[in-house]
């Protein structure tokens, strides 16, 4: 039609070829939204495991997704330097990552967050299913410390909505912005997740030592506040160690390290070309709760940054 | 941390100031996802209505969108020309209506496609149920149309699921891409949704047809796609009626015409700064089936365009 | 070659469609570069006739450069809102506006700063002769007016180089930066020239009084700066005419006003397709130097902004 | 002043860290120029040597200029991958390097055009003396070679102009594009100056027997055309040796090489810290024509990726 001119309008954002391609989701305002749904604090290992859920079927989905870590609400994927998903468009990444984690968030929220649901019904493929198998047991043993914890301290949680069911409700739904960057190198792309997980131990050691000394510590949170105010990472492990008994190290990884998803071939033995060739193919999806600065993770997974 | 520096990667493309901005949502491979939920043909009420309140609610919740208009899997959402949101990122913008639509979508599929659920609930607020009557009753006699429609022809849906529950599944959710377009001025703005509102036209018209010929016509859709080819929309006018004695003209114009959302004002004896304190303020939130290409619709809401 | 792929790393902006661009080129370390060539304080006339030459050149030789205003060492061009030069590639526009007005200024260099040259070679085109011989006479009353200005002040230039021969050196070139600026509307437009006005007007203003203060109050530079600090228009304007006799007013309206160079078109008594026709070819160059902040002179000139 | 919000229209683009830039300026219309100015066929040495002077002079003026590479009407400058020159704004580098070459350019023109004046004032500083003596050496040894060649055939220039004088014209002036490309990694920078390197030599050797069997076959241009259709390298070579017992590969090294100009830091013995700190300063600038698609010049000079 004669109107079809508009869509020269259109301006597509190319990706620089032959880099890496970092994609984060971040939760829009979970601040509220965990309260809302009276998320435990500071960490609520349904809402956790939901998200790695929803990357792990990204991570499962999208050959070009190699490689994923998250923590809080957030979650970072690293695409192959050579993908070339979506012509490397980058409106295209963008909302369909962001469309695509809010829909498995969504569609999985009852299996999280209900009681009465079976997560088993989780293991959508076979392939996936032994892997689940050994997270089943991490999972249970987490939770096991979990309700641990949870018995020593009697407060009840913030009660805007009944704490039994907890259905989304259409006013506040789970949302995730996203954004592309683009990294020219292997330090760049390291730095990148290094950046990630000392973000991710630094909340996290803050949030638990807040938290126990409300929780534990009875403080209000604005003593708290004040109380950590200037203290550093040491002063703070201990505090937890000399005033609650707490050694922040024995604290769960999935916590302290948050959570990284990685794709593995076994490519022992195998010629250049059949590397190649193996490396389009999916790998197996392995989920991890480990430090990812040191070298040593990186030297054993050469494929990610080829 | 020594790794912050990472984060100068990211790129921020801030849209043009002054310029009109539209959000286009699109679903992603809703040729399959259509077949495998068995949408009627050529068009589900069920789809078109959910997509109308998912688009609605955004609309409702973002001051800076004056207007949308959608049809099969789409909705392009129009912001205001002074549009401040997230200041403009355009990768804040495309993530985040995608992911909004894309929760609202899936967290109001069952309301739409099992029978069993109310689709009253969908009123959320207050202030929208007068509009919501006015549409329910238009929503009723399409539907009364749609049995009558669906009762003479007796073709079996496509059983690759049982039809008679509809809950979505993992491997199959529903997701949507997203861009941002700038437009300078009011005429390419015009045209835009102009051409939008043709392609509803045409692609309706066709699918109209082609699907007459199949259900009613017995045709298979080889015949029925040979049979259409080089025909102009006033052959498949004249194929409807004299073949199947069916009145395109009369056909629904949710069908014909997609769907039309915008907020609405009422500023008469307004001063110039009362009229722009109000716009500031939600407008009433309408929904209509209307030509949006002739001038009369826009001469009569100028605040769109400013 | 199998080297071609590198071609696929250049990312191309093509601005965006049916909005006017500017160009503006700004000398580079002029400040420097004045003092080195001994300009005339606080306005070197052959400064600015080589500046106004350069750009009259360039509005010449591109069809789809409109209108250009300039002053100091920058020049604004600009391009019609429908131009396609260079499919509107940013890079391909500022790198030629660069490169031109480079070659211009260069190449013209001796017939302004040297004596012994006869400025009338610039007479490049029988068409521009009348208005050049308008301009002539303009710019003889302006030189006798400098002169006379000139004599006052006995104080002699900086001697940093001989003034009498006035060739460029290698080692001290003009160069300019250039950059392209999108602008969606006619109320942009016009405003943005105002903006280029203004910041004449002011750096004008402050200027004169300043090196009056210098050279015919014998103030150092540092006492002027500080004389003037915090004065307003109004101030300066009082201080000149009650210290030293001179209304700004009367200055000549190339320093207070800067340059427009504007491509003029008789359409009277045209119908619409005749003017789009002639809009298409060269237009007749004119230089005021006038007020382009007031409505009348855009009302005159239509055609600049469609 | 109220008009300045004009100023945020401007959309800067940051070129990405950590990524080597390459800006390559070419000719404007080179074709007619060089006819214009007859320009001696297939290679003006002249135009050349003008070409490289500018080049030269860039790498030298420009600190984060590590290497250059030319031929034709075209020059690529490399830029360190740390490089901040301007905070890596696009625009800026684009239209400087097209300003400050053009520059050179046409100021340079008469020392290499014009007969009457020595060429030996080109020596701006003491330091790159020595390599000027070198390459003085180089250069008449080239002329003599070109004379020789010149003598046999007796062809006249175009005589479009005079070809003794040969001083720049206003409306034939020598004006630059430019772009900057980005490249993340040493691979493709490696491969971006081996695609220009081998274009250089296709095309010289395309036009060293184009123009061979014109001057020295007395073809005409369209029958030297038809000749050379549909031959490859190999042809090329055979035939200049057959029919001409011209042996390409003792044409000059500048022709067939193209030049290369690259800074050279005496680092050895100095500590990696020593190493960075020299390399912030100038290092001494080597002109070249010499194979930089092999290996082996690169591995010598491991500075210039990093
Ligand atoms: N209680 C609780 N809160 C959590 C948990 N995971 C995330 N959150 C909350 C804590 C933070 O307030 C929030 C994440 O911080 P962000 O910086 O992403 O802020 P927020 O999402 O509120 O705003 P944004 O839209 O991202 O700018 O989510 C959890 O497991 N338990
Ligand atoms: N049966 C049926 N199909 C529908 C309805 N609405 C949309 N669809 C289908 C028809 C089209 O195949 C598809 C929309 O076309 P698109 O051009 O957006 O293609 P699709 O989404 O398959 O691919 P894409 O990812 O957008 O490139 O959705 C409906 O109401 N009934
Ligand atoms: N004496 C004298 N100086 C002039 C004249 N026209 C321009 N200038 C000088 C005054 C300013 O220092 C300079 C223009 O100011 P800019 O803001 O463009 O600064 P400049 O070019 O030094 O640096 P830049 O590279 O543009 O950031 O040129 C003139 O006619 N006479
Ligand atoms: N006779 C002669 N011609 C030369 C010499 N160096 C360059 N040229 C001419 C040959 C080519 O026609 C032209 C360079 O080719 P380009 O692809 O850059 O085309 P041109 O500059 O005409 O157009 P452009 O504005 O770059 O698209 O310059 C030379 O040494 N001698
Ligand atoms: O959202 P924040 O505050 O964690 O920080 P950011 O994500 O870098 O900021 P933004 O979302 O505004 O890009
Ligand atoms: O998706 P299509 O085919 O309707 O057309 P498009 O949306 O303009 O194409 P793309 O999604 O690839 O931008
Ligand atoms: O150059 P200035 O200081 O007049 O201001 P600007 O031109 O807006 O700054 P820049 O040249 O750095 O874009
Ligand atoms: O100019 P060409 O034809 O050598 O090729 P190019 O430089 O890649 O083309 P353009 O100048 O249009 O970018
Ligand atoms: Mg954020
Ligand atoms: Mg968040
Ligand atoms: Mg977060
Ligand atoms: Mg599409
Ligand atoms: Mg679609
Ligand atoms: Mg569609
Ligand atoms: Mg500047
Ligand atoms: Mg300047
Ligand atoms: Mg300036
Ligand atoms: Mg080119
Ligand atoms: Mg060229
Ligand atoms: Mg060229």
């Amino acid at each position: 039609s004669r109107y079809e001119y508009v869509k020269n309008f259109e301006q597509e954002n190319h990706l620089l070829p032959d880099c890496h391609i970092v994609v984060r989701v971040d939760g829009r305002g979970f601040h509220k939204f965990s309260k809302f749904y009276n998320f435990e604090k500071p960490n609520d290992l349904r809402a956790i495991e939901l998200m790695n859920k929803c990357a792990e079927l990204i991570v499962s989905q999208f050959d070009d997704v190699i490689m994923a870590y998250g923590d809080s609400d957030e979650y970072s994927f690293l695409l192959r330097r050579k993908c070339s998903l979506f012509e490397r468009r980058e409106s295209k990444l963008v909302s369909t990552f962001a469309s695509t984690f809010t829909s498995y968030y969504v569609a999985l929220w009852g299996r999280y967050f209900n009681g009465n649901e079976s997560r088993d019904e989780t293991r959508e493929t076979t392939e996936e299913r032994k892997e689940e198998d050994m997270k089943e047991e991490e999972r249970k043993e987490e939770e096991r410390k979990e309700e641990e914890r949870k018995a020593v301290k009697s407060e009840p949680r913030d009660d805007s909505r009944d704490s039994r069911s907890n259905e989304l409700v259409i006013h506040m739904l789970p949302t995730f912005d996203a954004r592309c960057v683009v990294y020219p190198n292997a330090q760049s792309i390291r730095d990148y997740f290094s950046w990630r997980q000392v973000d991710c131990h630094i909340n996290n050691l803050y949030n638990t030592t807040f938290w126990t000394l409300v929780q534990q510590g009875n403080m209000t949170t604005q003593e708290a506040e004040q109380r950590l105010s200037k203290t550093v990472s040491k002063d703070k492990h201990e505090l937890l160690f000399t005033e609650f008994g707490l050694n922040y190290n024995n604290e769960p990884d999935v916590f302290k390290k948050g959570t990284t998803i990685v794709k593995e071939f076994d490519t022992t033995g195998l010629s250049q070309r059949q590397v190649e060739r193996k490396m389009k193919k999916m790998g197996r999806v392995r989920v991890m709760h480990c430090d990812i600065i040191r070298d040593g993770w990186w030297d054993e997974r050469k494929w990610i940054l080829e």
